[in-house]
């Protein structure tokens, strides 16, 4: 999907834009109907295996356009399955369902796909930052706190610095994707419809076993105003940006000129300066970061809105959040799996920095006057160990998602 | 443009999408190709009066797809105009602009049209909601405040609290408009291109004159780094959708059926339940209310980390953030327009409820016997005047933005 | 603690204060001096174990006006304490630590009476939730969705929809406190210093051991620039704040005289109109449930630019943030505590509401039309296993958690 | 006032604090009661000329217990007046007034205090920086973009890209200033009360005009729901930590000892490392412009769902909210005009920089080749001119300040 305003929106291609949801809240209400079918509630004749293919993406503008109406887009597109659909298909179509039921779970597949793109990009990130601490476990580098030189450190690190937080965003994902469930409950969320049409209960919750099967989601009870589903989608993609935001931050930092630690493997150029060589994708992902939160908030905002058996536009407020919060995710993914990849570590100017910083070795002169031992040979404490520790658990996760 | 996760969406097409961006940048080249030519800069045969020909919404894929090298879509926009100009033309096509003097002009263009629009739609709102005050001057209702009955107020002086907030947005909207401003600076805002190519600091200073007067935008100096322009702009916008929640809030809550003092003039349909009239208008409105001031709040932050001659990924946040804070509050100035068009205000209910109002004379009984004087027989207080001052304020910005 | 800014304020006197900071800063450094000499690297008389009685509330002011200087407390902090203390204790105190190190473990320290305080009052409101939702299990009331009468629901299930919220908050803040750990990291993460000290990584670790079992928080790697932890606490926080706005919203709107089905035990009083009976808990919770979404969004912004070994910024803006979430949400779990306990449920009322909401039995009806069947004596689907459901996982919580 | 979670907090002592706030409340609870003897409404000896020394701190733990019944501290406080009063003054005092009237009118009074503190500064600031760019006016220093290397500019121009933020930031908290008014309402914001004990509308509003004068403050119509004022305040304080956010984000950059173009007057000490020069008020001016763009949507938030006559908990929601945005915003005025008085430009530095810059000549040389003409001597364009308008705007302020 083009988008001049989000460079790099490419990335996201086919995830969470107006076909996906489309192609979604089909899913969603073919499973429904399969499951009136399959359980007998429907009469066979009934059933129907490809309302997918009546609808495709040039019905998108219809069925937007029609959304205002209603509030949703799931009455139109409702109205557009059952008239392109016969029969008892047509009669059967949605039956027990409310808008919110479909949206809802419609937006769950949705997000699963980008959640599950999100986890690739951060597993395959913790094995290049894994490989990437273990080149340079041992390799020295100064040290820097509010923005001065502090004391030695290694690169290997370093690099765990950045581990830790991606390794922490991959649990978060990966909590979030087991939190996913389906969403049915009719009108005001007790299933009424549901269950005057199968004339139990049990009836009722056969039709939700059936339909969370077909989509591989978990059933659950009813979630239209308990919304802690989605702001815990919503703060584990913010955690990711906030991962990578920290990555940038310091790829960014050690950039500069004056520092030249670090370089982007292919540095974005300039329009009228060819020696620059820009560290574009760490600055779309401090973009990215400066976003997000904002977005996670909206979230919870909406969530403490919500009021009576469906909300009066906190609900509504959510969609396009989350589109915006899985999008900008998605598409940081693959950037923050490109830079880590291209990163180039420029080990010796690091080493003429660190000899060039006035004072680093101060605090291990003040320590070892302290203590009356000659100071150590290096300074740089349980770098090693921390740095096998980060290497131990990216690894770890890189091998449990696969 | 569709939009599946934002209904309405479509109210606010050609404006702030993609194509008009493509258009407004190729404006901004344009206007400054024509000042080295007017100038006398650039030789005659530079002159190309129709980059807008060269370029159409079919390039938007490419431009966009090409975007992330540069870090954002002037570069790729710009090789494309050379690529398809001739000569001279594509030699001096761009010369002394860096690609965020492009791109914030751009924005500005396309802002423009945004906020034009929505001060339209506010003049428009304030003309209705001044008829409907003086049209209920007088009716009574009951006020409520923390939700419980309070003292009696009249129609006229509720309609003057959404006058209030709506005039307001508007002082802010034409503020705002009185803000926007050309951005030319060059490569870090110095204009040492532009000053080479002109030979002296009058010649760069007469491009920009030109440049301004042909996009019909102030000059000023440059603000790469300095973005009250566009936190501005983005305050103005959610001050707009402040008022309008804040009457959405208002709606929503007296169309309950056990209030069922307003009505939305045409109310959502249900997918199965025919009898119910949704606020729709209403509750789209609070989505939005709900979501622009996290927006707004990405823009000051982007404003409070920009750094440099030109930010590292606070700049580019703000693109995206501009077109949704934009093209919602479009959306949300067209569905408020047509809310207070078609508000239904139901009086007699309003003297029911009114009567049937417990301890709603408390207080003026109180103050009778603190006074020792009989209540009077109203007790509104300044109710007529409060109305009659809202009106006239709507009335004056209606008459002075016509 | 006073604050005539946030009435309620007292409701978390003792928690997330200065002297509760202070008091956990001490706490920090004496069990890391307690370690040191309790592993040997630091002699015997370096042993005090009364810092806490060097130190009191009364020091907060001098402590508060030196912070500036070097940017946190912790510096004066321990310069008071060197002062205060003798010879060899003097010289062991704070080695081997770096401010933050003492900083962020006293904020766990304070954040942990807090979440605890939370957790307890979250199962409190469990408890009395399940009983409510089993007193009323089969009461009927109207269902409402975007403001409108829907179909019949019961309140059991609407008190479902209150239970689910707060049940998820729960599990969230039982995460985060299992979250909660020490910080140890020295002056650039590597505990270069302790290793000084010590003489091996070994040491060092076991350092960490010794301080991690004296304040009962798990040891781990440093995190002075992954902050995930506190994104977390701050996400949990949030989600409680979502949770009790959820609640208030419905009560506050079903307070309303017109509908008038609940009412808060003791509503708050009015300086003029006698009559009335705020639902001033639920306007409180409102209030805390508006605010927190912004504080959680900063601590995400503070972790996504995050810099350096220690950052520039983005680490001290936490602080008061965590400190203002800590607080609110202790106050709004005490006040949700005494809503849910004082809440009154007008079953009548909603009897009456039912009787005389139009159109409540339309989706009935035409499900009834559909199937051929006459319709169900009920049409409240599955609300009595959804309320069962609820329940059993309210006090499937109370029991855990005591 | 201390606090330990917001080092530099003293800075702002005797602003928006809780002591404040309760001698603004008194204030106008007198303005009102003057009001209401000088027009003769009330018997003259109602007039008591001395409620301030009828309440002190000491009464500030009570007032605070007992805002939690009412929602708000008014009401504690206007019982608390009564006790302390006597006869006819007791009798009347806050006759005619609601809560809110009070509340919000004291609010206005001790942000125009904290406005009026940060203008003063914000000239302090500009007076100190214009003499900076004036000195320093033509010094060349190498310009960055996206963290690279640019073209070069002047020391000069730098600082006018910080003159320009604050300049903007002034004019916002100008206008804010301008903006602050009385609030007189009543229950409901008709007066009703006032009209009641007066006999009429004009007696009403000759209450507020006397009022207004007593308390320097315009009057207007009532604003319970209607919050412009609110967010243009909170606007307006936001800008200015995004203007200091933009200073310190350089200086902090600058600051690394790999560039060191800048200084701060006396950087901050480290606990370990003596060597170290911490740009402490940088890294805490970046420390509150991360957390005051949240505040800021918070008081949009609260403007947008305010509803009915009085608002159940948007309101609420604003006052601490007003309290630490206020608050943090002097702290940081203070410590911006501390940051720049005590700035050093290291000029050698920066020609070094500029020296070693690779490639800061190549834009010139392209453009040199593109004309055909020799590069002149410098390629610093229209700095100086930008220098000059940033120098007189920053004197223009001064002057029209003082």
């Amino acid at each position: 999907m083009s988008d001049l305003y989000w460079p790099g929106a490419e990335r996201a291609d086919g995830l969470l834009d107006d076909a996906a949801l489309l192609t979604a809240m089909v899913r969603v209400e073919q499973a429904w109907l399969d499951a009136l079918v399959e359980t007998g509630v429907a009469p066979a004749d009934a059933g129907v295996t490809s309302l997918a293919e009546q609808v495709d993406v040039a019905d998108v503008a219809a069925v937007s356009r029609d959304a205002e109406e209603g509030g949703n887009p799931v009455m139109p597109l409702a109205a557009l399955l059952r008239e392109r659909t016969d029969g008892e298909a047509s009669r059967w179509l949605h039956r027990g369902l409310t808008s919110q039921d479909v949206m809802d779970t419609a937006l769950v597949l949705v997000l699963r796909d980008a959640l599950r793109r999100v986890d690739a990009e951060l597993r395959t990130q913790l094995a290049t930052l894994a490989d990437l601490a273990e080149t340079h476990r041992d390799d020295p580098m100064v040290g820097r706190t509010l923005t001065q030189h502090a004391v030695p450190i290694t690169v290997g690190v370093k690099v765990a610095t950045w581990i830790t937080p991606v390794a922490d965003a991959w649990d978060e994902v990966d909590a979030a994707l087991g939190r996913l469930a389906l969403q049915v409950g009719g009108a005001a969320g007790t299933m009424g419809a549901a269950v005057e049409l199968t004339g139990s209960s049990a009836g009722a919750l056969d039709l939700v076993g059936h339909a969370a099967r077909s989509l591989d989601l978990p059933p659950t009870t009813p979630w239209h105003t308990a919304r802690s589903l989605v702001t815990r989608v919503g703060d584990a993609l913010v955690s990711c940006t906030d991962a990578w935001g920290r990555l940038a931050a310091d790829v960014a930092t050690l950039s500069r000129p004056e520092i030249a630690e670090l370089a982007e493997g292919a540095g974005g150029r300039s329009s009228t300066m060819p020696h620059k060589s820009n560290p574009v994708l760490s600055v779309l992902l401090r973009r990215a970061a400066l976003t997000t939160p904002g977005l996670g908030s909206t979230l919870h905002l909406a969530a403490a809105t919500a009021v009576d058996e469906r909300p009066d536009g906190a609900w509504h407020a959510e969609w396009s959040t989350l589109q915006l919060l899985g999008r900008r995710t998605v598409v940081a993914a693959s950037q923050a799996t490109d830079l880590v990849a291209g990163l180039q570590v420029r080990t010796e100017r690091m080493q003429q920095n660190l000899a060039a910083a006035d004072g680093v070795d101060a605090e291990q002169r003040s320590m070892s006057e302290f203590t009356g031992r000659a100071p150590a040979t290096t300074y740089t404490g349980i770098a090693g160990e921390l740095t096998d520790t980060a290497i131990r658990r990216a690894r770890g996760i890189v091998e449990e998602g696969s």
